[in-house]
C-alpha cells in the first residue's frame, strides 16, 4: 500500500483528496496535517468523513511527514511550500502540489503575479507541470509534481490541440471562464459569504488573475511561441464546476473537419476526456463529481471564430482527482484507479 | 453477474441507479426502458453517463423483461407497477419496485391515499416493505420488495426506537419533513420552473401527502399498535437531500440515556446509519452523494419533547441506493456492495 | 420632515432600513453610523445604494446621535443598546430598537437566553413590543419601541388568533420554522459561507434558540396564561424568507369555521396580512420584499391538530419594514406609508 | 390617468409590468389579457399581487384591447405581435412591444434568425427601437416603440460609446453574455426544469443566438458602418439578472482618459446608468430589483484589449423597466416615474 500524507488537510482539496482516496484500492492515509485544526478530528470538521476517516490533524511540518510517507500531497496556500520542500524531502517523498508554487518555470513571472519570492527556485527543474493528459511521460519520472490549477486545466485541455496543430491565430485567444464558489476556497470572508454570492455573478480579478501566465506558459510550450492571452475569471452562483469559454480566430482554410480531427488525434483515447458531438456544448453538471473534463466546439462562420467550451469539477479535475492521477501515473498504476466516479444527476 | 433490468430508466431514480450500478463488482445491466426514450442512449439523457453507460432504452413490458434479468428494479409512477407483475414475473426474476404500489399492505389504505385500485392486491402477501434495517431477514427470503420512499425512510429510521422501545407517547409524533426538488422527479411542470423553487420554501400537501400511511402502517407494525402521524413536506430550494424534524412528548421519567442507548441498540452497528453526538443535528450536506442516514437528537426539558433529526439523500438511500442495498440481500452480498461513496463536500 | 439616524447601518437590516426610505416621502436620513467602517460611503458596502444614497458612515454614539435626531433605528447586535441607551436619549428621540435588548419584559430571563446582564431594566417599562397589528395603540404612546424578531413576527402572528379565542391547547403548540441565510446577519463565518449554505438544510440551536422566550411571553400575553412552545429554526438555502409551520391541537369542537373567523377577525383588515383561502399555504417567494405576512391553514382531521404556515421576509417584516411601520405610527403617518412596495417574481 | 392593457399578462415581463406599475401614479391597468389564463385572477398566478392586483385575465384579442386603452404593452412569444399590428391599432392607441417582432429594421434578416416570415414588414418604418438613452427623441415621437431584449440592452449600452467614439476595433468585438434562468420565460420544460439549472452552468445558442443581429443591427447604425460580432449566451443558477463582458482591441492609441471621457459623455447624466470607477467591475447583485445599468471596465495593456462589463436585471432595464420608461417618455412624464425602486440586497 502506498502510504499518503495529506499537508494541509482541512482546504477544500484536502477534504475530497481524503474523500476520494476512500476508493482507492492501493493507498492508505497515514498522515494528515493541519495547523489550525491539530488535535481534532477531519470527520468534525467534514462531516461526510464521519465514519469513513476520523483521523485526526496532526502539527507536523512537511519535512517530518516526508519520512513517514511515500507520497505528499500539499494542499496549502501559494508560498508556502516552496519554502519548505527541499532536495531531501523529495527523496525522501514525492510530492504532488496542489498550490501554484511550482507551476511557472520562470520565478520571475512568479514575484510578478504573486507579489512574493520563489522560497527554492532551484527545484524548479525538478518539477513538472502535471497536467496528465500533456506531460504523463514526464510526470512518470519526477518526484515533483506541479499539479495544474483548475481554470488552467480547462483552459489547456480545451485549446491546446488547436494551439498544437496551428489551427488558430495564436494573438486571438481570449477564455471567458466562470467558477463556483468552492474555487475560492474554504476561508470564510464577505467575498464567500453565502448572500454575497448567492444570486449574483460578477467577473472578478479582470485583466490579473494568477492562472493567467500559467495558461500562457504551458500554451506557450505546445506552440512553440510565445502567446498572450486575455483570460476572465467569473464567479457563478453553485458550489462547484468551472466552464470556459474560449474564442479564437481560425488560421485562413481551415475546415470544422481539420478541428475535430484534432481533437480526436490528442483526446480520442483519452479515459478523462469526453469530446461532444460538434456544436454541443459542455454543462457543469454532466462532470459535477467525476474526474471529467467535457469539451464541445462550434465555428461561426459569420465571424471565422472558434467557440470552444470546457467543464470540469474544479475540485476533482481541477484539483484533487488529477492529484491523484498524478498520483497513479508516478506509481505506475493506471491512471484511473480510484478515479472512476460517474457524475451524479441531479447533484 | 447478476443480470439487472430497470423499468423506466429515465427518471432520476432511475439514473442514479445505473450511475451507481456502475461502480458495483457483481452487477451487468443488461436492459433498460423507457415508453418516452425508447431508442435514445440513456447518455443523451443523462449526459453524466456519457462513456460509462451507452445503452439504448428499449420500450418492451415487465413480462418480457422478467424473462432477460435476474432482478428488475421499477422505476414507474405509482399505479403502474401493480397492474403489470405478476406471479409468473416474480417466478421469472425478482423485482424491487422503488414505486408505492406495495408498500401499503391494505390495499384499502392504498386506495384512500392514491384513489386508484391497487392492480394486485393478491400479491401484497409476497411482498415486504424493503426497509432494510428493520426487515433485512425478510427481505431475504422474498422476491418482491416495496422499496420504501424517501420521507419515509428518513422518518422511520428516526422515530422507530423510540416507538419500538416505548420511550414516547404515540400519539403525539410529529414529523415536519424537507425535500429538494429532486424528490418531485424529472417531469417539467410548474411547480419543478427553477424560478418557482428557487429562493422559496413551502408546505404542501399538507395533511395529505402519500407518505403519512406509510409511515404509519410501518412504525404501527414496530408499536404493535396503531398509530397516527402528523406529516408535514416542505419543498427547499436544493436538488437533493430529505431532513425530517420529529416531535414526540416523551413517556414520563425517560432519560436521555435511555433514548441514546435505544438508538445505539437498534443502529450501534449499521452500516448506514450514523448516530451523531447528543445534541448534534443532521445537515443533508454530510449525506448527500452516499447511502447514508444521520440521525440526531436532543431532549427539550421544558417541553418533556423529544425532537429527531434525520438526514439522508433522497435519491440514494431514499431511493436508488436502499433498492441496490436490497437487492444485495436478495443476493446474498454484502449490503454495502457498490454502496460505499462518500459524501463530497461541497456538492 | 422627519429626520432619521440609524446605529449600525452596514448591517443587512441597516441596509435595508436605507433602500426602503429612499422611497418614503416624510423621512430625511441625516445619519448613518458604523464603527467599522467609519468614513466610507454605505454605497461602497453595499452597490445598490450607489446613486441613491452615498452617506458617509460616521462613528458617533447613540447620546451624540439622539441630539441630531428624531428617531433613532438601532440595528445593532444584542447586550448593546441596552448599555447605551438612557432615559435622557428618549427624551431627545424616539428610538426603535431592531435588537433583541427590550423585546423581553423579564431581565431574569433575558439573562437566562442571552447570557449577558441586561443594561438598563428600568427602561423596560418604558419599552414596548412593536408588533404592529397587536400593540398599535401602545406603540403610538411610547418613544422606546422593541421591534420584534422576524422569527417572532412570524411566529406570533401566525398563532396569536388561536390562542387569544381559546381555540387551541396551549400546551400543544410547536413552531417548525425555516430562514433563509440573511437571518444569520452579514458577519462572515464558516457558517455563513457561501458552501456551507448551499445545497443543504440543517435545524440549529434546537429547544435553544433566543426566539423561543420571545415568543413565549407575547402569546402569553395574548391568552392570558403563561405558555411554553417548542420552536426549532432550520437554515434554509436561500436568501430572504420566514417560513413558519405551526402544529397544535385544537381544543375539543373547535371548527373550521370558528377558526377562520378568528383569523378574519383579527386580520380581516390589516394591510399587511394577507389570509390565504382554507387549505393553501404560503410560500416565501410571494412575500419577498414587501412587508406582507402570509397565512395560511389547514386542520388536520385525522389527528386533530390545526397546523399553520406563516411566511414573511425576515428583513422588511422580519425587522426594517416593521421598524418603518413602527415609526409611522409613532408619528401619526398611515402606516403603509413608504411601505406599499409588491413582491416581485421571480426574484 | 393614462389606461394601460397588457397583453400576455401571464408571463414575466407581464408579472412585472403589473407589479411596477402599481407605483406609478400615472397610470391605470384596465386590462390584462391571456389565453391560457382568461378568467383566472392574476393574484391566482402570481401570488405576489395578491391585494395589489386582482385583476382578471381577458381573452380579447390586440385590436379591441386597442379600444379601450391609450396604451399597450405586448408581452408576447415573438412572431404574434406582427401579425395583429395594424395601422389601425396604432391610431387606436400606442404600443410597447416587449418582443423581438420590430426590433430589426430588415425583415429579410428578422426571418433568416427567427425562421418565420414578419407579419407586417410595412410597419417597421413607424416603430422605433426603444433603447431609451440612445433613442429617446425618437422615441417620443413614435408610436409603435420595440422594446429591446434584455442581453441586447446590455450589450448595446456597454459598447456604444466605444464604437461611437472609434475607440475599438470594430471586427473583434466579443460578447460573452450570462442570464439568469428567468430569461428563458415561464414555461415549464426540461429546460427549466430546477434540476436541470440549479448547480450547473453553461452555454447555449452559440453563434446563433437570436439577440446577435439586434445587437449587430444597433451597433451599426452607432457606428455608421456593418459590424459583426460574436455573441455567447450562458445560462446561470439564479432567479435573475444579465452579466455581459465584452471584449474588443482597442484602436492604436487609445488611453484610459478616452475611454472613460466617452463613457461620461453619453452617460454621466443617465438616470439609469451608473458607470463605476476605472477596474470595478459590475455584478447583478446590485441592480437586482432596479431599473439600473452599471458599467464598469479596464483595458488590459498586455493584449491591448478593453474589456466592459455590464449588469441589468433582465426583467426590469431588460425588459418591463425600460418598457415603461418607454412609456413614460411616450406620455412626456419624467424618464423614471415610478421606476425609482433601488436593488435590494441580499435579494
Amino acid at each position: 500500500m502506498i502510504q499518503v500524507g495529506i499537508i494541509g488537510a482541512t482546504g477544500y482539496t484536502g477534504g475530497e483528496l481524503i474523500r476520494i482516496l476512500q476508493d482507492h484500492p492501493n493507498v492508505e492515509i497515514t498522515l494528515i496535517t493541519s495547523t489550525t485544526y491539530a488535535g481534532q478530528a477531519i470527520s468534525d470538521i467534514y462531516g461526510n468523513l464521519r465514519g469513513s476517516c476520523d483521523l485526526i490533524c496532526q502539527d507536523i511540518g512537511i519535512e517530518q511527514a516526508s519520512q513517514q510517507c511515500d507520497i505528499l500531497f500539499l494542499a496549502l496556500p501559494h508560498g508556502i511550500a516552496s519554502h519548505h520542500v527541499t532536495g531531501q524531502i523529495l527523496k525522501n517523498c514525492r510530492i504532488v502540489d496542489l498550490g501554484a508554487d511550482y507551476r511557472l518555470q520562470d520565478p520571475a513571472i512568479y514575484t510578478t503575479w504573486y507579489h512574493t519570492e520563489h522560497g527554492s527556485p532551484e527545484l524548479l527543474d525538478q518539477a513538472v507541470y502535471g497536467l496528465c493528459e500533456w506531460e504523463r511521460s514526464t510526470i512518470a519520472q519526477r518526484r515533483l509534481i506541479a499539479n495544474p490549477g483548475c481554470y488552467t486545466t480547462c483552459s489547456i485541455l480545451s485549446l491546446a490541440p488547436l494551439v498544437k496543430e496551428g489551427l488558430i491565430e495564436l494573438d486571438t485567444i481570449i477564455i471567458d471562464a466562470k467558477s463556483g464558489v468552492s474555487g475560492a476556497g474554504r476561508k470564510a470572508s464577505q467575498g464567500t459569504h453565502y448572500a454575497a454570492c448567492n444570486e449574483s455573478i460578477k467577473a472578478y480579478a479582470v485583466a490579473s488573475h494568477r492562472h493567467t501566465p500559467e495558461i500562457e506558459e504551458q500554451l506557450s510550450t505546445v506552440a512553440g511561441t510565445p502567446i498572450t492571452i486575455s483570460f476572465t475569471p467569473h464567479l457563478v452562483p453553485m458550489n462547484r464546476g468551472i466552464l470556459t469559454t474560449a474564442y479564437a480566430s481560425l488560421t485562413d482554410g481551415v475546415t470544422a473537419d481539420e478541428v475535430t480531427a484534432a481533437y480526436r488525434k490528442y483526446y480520442g483515447n483519452e479515459r478523462f476526456i469526453r469530446l461532444l458531438p460538434y456544436g454541443v456544448f459542455p454543462e457543469t453538471r454532466w462532470v459535477k463529481g467525476s474526474n471529467m473534463c467535457d469539451i464541445g466546439l462550434v465555428i461561426d462562420e459569420r465571424t471565422g471564430r472558434i467557440i470552444v467550451g470546457g467543464a470540469l469539477d474544479n475540485l476533482i479535475k481541477g484539483a484533487s482527482g488529477q492529484a491523484i492521477q498524478n498520483m497513479n501515473i508516478l506509481f505506475g498504476l493506471p491512471e484511473d484507479t480510484g478515479l472512476h466516479q460517474v457524475a451524479g444527476f441531479p447533484y
